[in-house]
């Protein structure tokens, strides 16, 4: 039997049962009725919903790993774990969303946006991630493994914090200086915001839930993913403004947001004096001509091109990197594979 | 030897210790040395500068669990513990001010009130409460009960929320609705929100540290600290109205702000009709004049002698479960009657 890929009707299928979990551990502390139902709303509105990327990622390594089909108990629990990622991402989605002022997401107004909700929405936060510590106590106390599984959680949580705080005082929405930004401060944010929780994060748990998680496999996983999540992260910011809206469904609005983005923080560093004027006149304005201006430098600075030899030279590095990985301790490098083709070339 | 109390000066003396092995952390990572800053004036304004009445209860619990003054590495483990507590509720403070919409903390404006900070104070308690656990990781991985010490914080924090979505959900600052309350809805907001942290927490801790929170010790702390809690907060919320403004500091708003006060709760189980319209018309409105006809009610309904009753009827109660405790298993009576003497007919 070969490795199987999860579909996302298979995943969700595994949510009920772990709310039903969460839902009775509040039941056993006597929660008003009503108030059990305001937490199923913010588990199933924040935490479902999404393309389950990252939580999907957990059942597909390890079947990768195993190089088979899972069986039904090898599947629940390898889901549960991919659901804790997603958890983890809504208690950090429903927060980002009130810092930086967002309005939608996943197409309907954010959570804290919703009637009635508003700050009360950063306790429904701190509930989706305890979320994550119950089910791993009532599914994974007895797993060799455990106190791994929590401070994995822990630390991934710890680095996505940094991550954001880097992000909120390097790109605040209303003040716009541009002296704030550089390529170091850039990769410093999206590996910890982004590239932690997104990449190494579902493979580590796959590691541990077969229990080869040893220290040579999590430095081999985190060398490449983390690399390949930061490319993962410039490509988004490239198609941000150089992929098309039908593909990447939505127009890209980094440069009116002020955003710390790839494209950016590139352009700073090969700008001209004269150039750099028209950055600091016109990035981070809600105005369609101003971002027009940018868009223009951009093109005129050839970033396109610039992206493009990036994205190969970064490729190349990491296939390198995946074909030296030593398989010795039970690491496959169709894990990583798996990971590259989905990104590389990706339009949306 | 006889059992020692900490000082606020001694306890406070182990903070820059422990702040240095956060801050070593985020160095680790390449946090950019600006916002070390801001991590580290997080964790002075919002960690530091409070009683530290919960903190302080581990190394005195400790201490008095082994009836002698604690070596100084018990007492830095010890206080680290406490330190861990007092960070959990900056964690629950800094944010509930945000969700309370409250002015002032310890004198000073709210953290997210502060210049500059607005909602990245989020971010930043969620940095609090990762601190506990990069602390427990640092000072305590080689613990016996370290799993016990992880899980103890997870529930901890899972049973204050709960406390705190059943707080926001019945009482919300702008909907005065009286119907919500119940005293039973107020006993699972003062234990739920408050009990567990600040009086379970500091003893469960203790007795984790010595190695001796066998499920017995730790099943008669619960049952003894969370009554103890709930009367704590029940004769906060009498202070609030019956005490004198020079000793509790502050002038109490309770009526004014709509809490779902013990008082309130205990009044609506006893109204007639008619007294319950004057609740109805005058309470949780910002207007003195209304305040005045609910505390004229209090009074006409004998809440102060209510209140007293309870008091004795309470305090019989806990010192009998104290009186009945077994020591056999190393927990000690004068644990309980410490924190019970330090409550019983305060006036502040």
């Amino acid at each position: 039997m070969a490795p199987q890929k999860t579909t996302l009707a298979e995943f969700e299928a595994v949510f009920p049962k772990l709310e039903e979990l969460l839902v009775d551990e509040a039941k056993g502390i006597n929660l008003p009725p009503k108030y059990l139902e305001w937490y199923k709303q913010s588990l199933e509105t924040n935490a479902v919903g999404g393309k389950c990327n990252r939580g999907m990622s957990v059942p597909d390594s390890l079947s990768v790993l195993l190089d088979r089909s899972l069986t039904s108990d090898e599947y629940f629990h390898a889901a549960a774990l991919g659901w804790m990622t997603e958890l983890l991402q809504a208690f950090f989605l429903v927060s980002d969303d009130i810092m930086d002022s967002s309005i939608t997401r996943r197409g309907k107004p954010c959570w804290y946006r919703q009637e009635g909700v508003g700050m009360i929405a950063i306790n429904d936060a701190f509930m989706l991630e305890s979320a994550i510590y119950q089910l791993l106590k009532k599914l994974f106390r007895s797993h060799p493994r455990y106190v791994d599984f929590l401070e994995l959680f822990h630390e991934t949580s710890y680095q996505t914090e940094c991550g954001q705080l880097c992000d909120l005082l390097t790109a605040p929405e209303d003040v716009v200086n541009l002296d704030n930004f550089s390529l170091d401060k850039y990769s410093f944010i999206v590996i910890y915001k982004t590239a932690y929780y997104s990449f190494y994060l579902p493979v580590a748990l796959a590691l541990l839930q077969l229990d080869i998680a040893t220290p040579k496999n999590l430095k081999t996983a985190e060398d490449i993913l983390i690399p390949l999540g930061e490319y993962f992260q410039v490509q988004d910011d490239y198609l941000d403004n150089f992929g098309l809206p039908e593909h990447i469904g939505k127009i890209g609005t980094d440069i009116m947001d002020n955003k710390c983005s790839w494209l950016v923080n590139k352009a700073l560093a090969i700008v001209t004096p004269e150039q750099r004027k028209v950055l600091e006149d016109n990035y981070g304005r809600k105005d369609k001509t101003k971002e027009a201006a940018v868009k223009a430098l951009y093109n005129e600075l050839g970033l396109e091109k610039i992206y493009q030899d990036y994205e190969e030279k970064r490729v190349g590095e990491i296939r390198e990197m995946i074909a030296r990985v030593d398989e010795s301790e039970g690491l496959k490098k169709e894990v990583f594979e798996e990971f590259l083709s989905k990104i590389y070339k990706r339009s949306k």
